[in-house]
């Protein structure tokens, strides 16, 4: 264990490395046979499952409903929306066959008679299949609001793939949904970015920016692109989730038409939606250190740890009483506690083990703990320790459950304040940049400008932001007038 | 709606034709633009919710734990386990090539460079990517048992296709679990049995027989096929949840030994065990009739729907502010309830739209039920309608869901018994088949007499019942000695 521990790689020897150590070291995931593809092993899929719980829960609260949509859509429907074809018709999976057969010296070849008429792309967003649908559910004005999620696995040819933040499938949410007006259309796509900052923030306890993206960075086939944006301990950007104001584009593609009141037709408008397994990465990022994992305890798969230190058989039989009585209590306040008292492992072997997994809270409960009524917790965020009476201890660990949530996010808010800053030539920009974080500046407006400084650092325009300083001013690189700084950020 | 209604072709006279029409009309799917492929309506992802809850619950509550393993299977994958391939590698989406390009004439189409070196297959099922996984998972006893269960969308590529029954894509959880010894595995594969009965039985309301199928009926690379099944109103059977024992055959296939406590190694032993979004259909099948849904309490989407009757605003009013009382009682009680109160509808209109989507209490209150503090409760399952107290109604309506549950088991009970009956020579046998229902017959154990049974009656063995009379005799085709009797019938 200590042994395995060595073994992260500290994040300031290399980031990319401790992530990727982290990434499998704690369960959450691995490379597959297949490129690209990743394994969500079960501890990994535990917390995703956790954030698809809360975010479903958001999504009904909000008057959404789920269904489900082929994971085939035909290859013309991508060309139909002739942005969309841009952004996404380029690197997918391509089905052209429906039959294997047996191959004369074994196995199994494709049978050249079982081509497809027209090839089915795998999705990669569904825009397309569910927009075609909706020409048969939407008539009238009574039909709408049409408010769809569905939760889903995509796929996207990815070239360079990094577990959980870039894989070719990956597991999502994508909400889609139609509208009689363009006011209503706008407000639900705003709507769902509130939705999903209250959920980053107050559950992944990971601060974000929430902004508009510029219009080269927006998503093809929409007319704005809301997004929020949370930085990593590495000073980097990550798109954390984006919700799309599709116009009428969609439903102009598709001939998705209503009747209003007055017997009127038009057409209907669109919105979309979406956050995905890469949230699992971003939560990783944020708070991990190089001791492990560091998850908030709301997202946490158990929240608390009982580990038992026991001399012999007799104690460990006492101690398992003891707890039985302390978990039983813990469950009654909705707190999931794991109490680990398999005798193949040793003490140390586990607690590192489970500061490992980020588990919130461990506790340790020994002979001179039962003879005192105490017991020894630790916390994962600030590795402090303290003895505690076990008197009414179930409420002490709510408590510190909640503060140490709210401790992650303040630690990952200051850290995000100090690395955002407002930066005023394109000189300065330049070395600022090498050091990461937020950098506000002011921008002409122009897809040349931001081309240029893209090609030149790396960096991209995160957002626009929605909030805050709405000061005019003069762009960095050209000078031209600004209307307010933008965010550039390098970026995941 | 009273129009929409009598489309509902009526069971008697053209079953199929009822089914799909009831498929449609309830919401409950549609198909899509990708052929053989399906659109999951709200209403009905809404009871695949409710059976995912319920199920998932089950799993966990059995010590098992979900994961996700890859969409895609490399081709070779498939050959190695060697009667896997042929019951899985033919019928199936093949990828071939990772691109698409812009046309000359506008479109895009397949791009040649881009083409796969060995071709994926979208997942029929996920034993061999699995258990290709399992290798590295698996060293010592002590990383055994593994339980893992994944919630997934699997690709077979059907030539005819019917909603929810046999569709190209379908919905699904597959258990893949992992042992020291085969007698373990056995137990996990029958537990697993036991778990699907459980949850038929009791919250589809759904009576199973449990058995093992013959040889020929078996999963492709098990040893030993658990099944439950299940009989439908016109008296076909439909197979509604499998367990298999797989032995060592993936084990070997992929490689996957363990070393035991005295480190001598073995091949691991292993199950997988399934249900899919098959069992909406037979939960509509089993217990629907000519006038639309008849749905179980336990997995109904709303379990109460109240309908206002007014003469105008103002009573409306009133109406509203006694059913918001109602309302936050039933809630208390765990009940889910809808109040339509939309203006744009008729009471009579919503009648039977509820009526259509199985709802299984019908409330209505009206002018005098206002003054007499009454409220008019109808049955979904017996189209009974009675005028209760609104006092302590919320208790009533709980005993009522719950008989209801409990009558709509017991009439798809009574009538399996009505329609399983012994048969006892060929001839009786080829009448009776065309009558439908269960034949318990005595079968020689050949693979032989059941395809001359298969090919002359279209009937197949369903199951070689575990529990029941085991008296031998003498099989109804051979004459030679039979064990005891197996189930036949005709399926979907």
């Amino acid at each position: 264990m200590a042994k395995e521990l060595k073994e992260l790689t500290s994040r300031s020897v290399n980031y990319a490395q401790w992530y990727n150590d982290l990434v499998l070291k704690a369960d959450l995931a691995e490379n597959s046979a297949v490129r690209g593809c990743m394994v969500i092993k079960p501890y990994g899929y535990a917390i995703w499952e956790k954030m698809q719980c809360q975010l479903d829960q958001m999504f009904k609260d909000t008057g959404h409903v789920n269904a489900y949509f082929p994971l085939f859509i035909p290859k013309s429907f991508f060309s139909k929306e002739a942005d969309h074809v841009e952004g996404f018709a380029k690197e997918c999976a391509v089905v052209t066959h429906y039959r294997l057969k047996n191959a004369p010296g074994g196995g199994v070849v494709v049978d050249p008679d079982a081509k497809l008429e027209e090839e089915l792309i795998v999705r990669p967003t569904s825009e397309t299949i569910i927009w075609n649908t909706y020409r048969n559910w939407i008539q009238s004005y009574r039909d709408l609001p049409v408010l769809c999620n569905q939760w889903a696995n995509v796929v996207r040819w990815e070239m360079r793939t990094r577990l959980f933040l870039r894989t070719a499938e990956f597991l999502w949410q994508e909400g889609h949904t139609a509208h009689a007006t363009e006011a209503e259309a706008v407000a639900e796509a705003e709507q769902m970015l509130n939705v999903y900052a209250d959920f980053v923030e107050n559950f992944m306890a990971v601060p974000v920016i929430k902004g508009v993206k510029s219009a080269s960075e927006r998503f093809a086939g929409a007319l704005n692109t809301y997004t929020i944006e949370a930085l990593m301990q590495d000073g980097k950007a990550l798109q954390s989730g984006t919700s799309h104001f599709l116009g009428q584009n969609f439903a102009k593609a598709f001939d998705v038409m209503f009747a209003d009141q007055n017997g009127s037709r038009d057409y209907v408008w669109a919105t979309s939606w979406g956050v995905s397994t890469r949230l699992v990465g971003a939560l990783i990022m944020a708070h991990s250190d190089d001791n492990g994992l560091v998850l908030p305890p709301k997202l946490a798969p158990y929240q608390v740890v009982i580990v038992p230190i026991y001399k012999n058989e007799e104690q460990l039989k006492q101690i398992d009483e003891n707890v039985a009585g302390i978990v039983a209590k813990l469950k009654t306040l909705g707190i999931s506690v794991k109490y680990d008292n398999a005798d193949n492992k040793k003490p140390g072997w586990k607690f590192s083990e489970y500061e490992l997994k980020g588990v919130p809270l461990r506790l340790a409960l020994g002979g001179r703990d039962l003879e005192n009524n105490t017991i020894e917790v630790a916390r994962r965020d600030t590795l402090t320790k303290e003895t505690l009476s076990c008197e009414g201890i179930e409420n002490r660990l709510k408590d510190l459950l909640d503060e140490i949530q709210q401790n992650i996010y303040k630690k990952a808010f200051d850290f995000r304040a100090s690395q955002t800053r407002e930066v005023n030539s394109y000189d300065e920009f330049k070395v600022e940049i090498e050091r990461g974080g937020f950098l506000l500046c002011h921008w002409d407006g122009t897809p040349e400008t931001e081309e240029l400084v893209k090609n030149e650092t790396k960096a991209t325009i995160r957002c626009i932001p929605l909030d805050g300083d709405k000061t005019p001013g003069k762009c960095m690189v050209s000078g031209k007038p600004s209307k307010q700084r933008v965010i550039f950020a390098r970026s995941y």
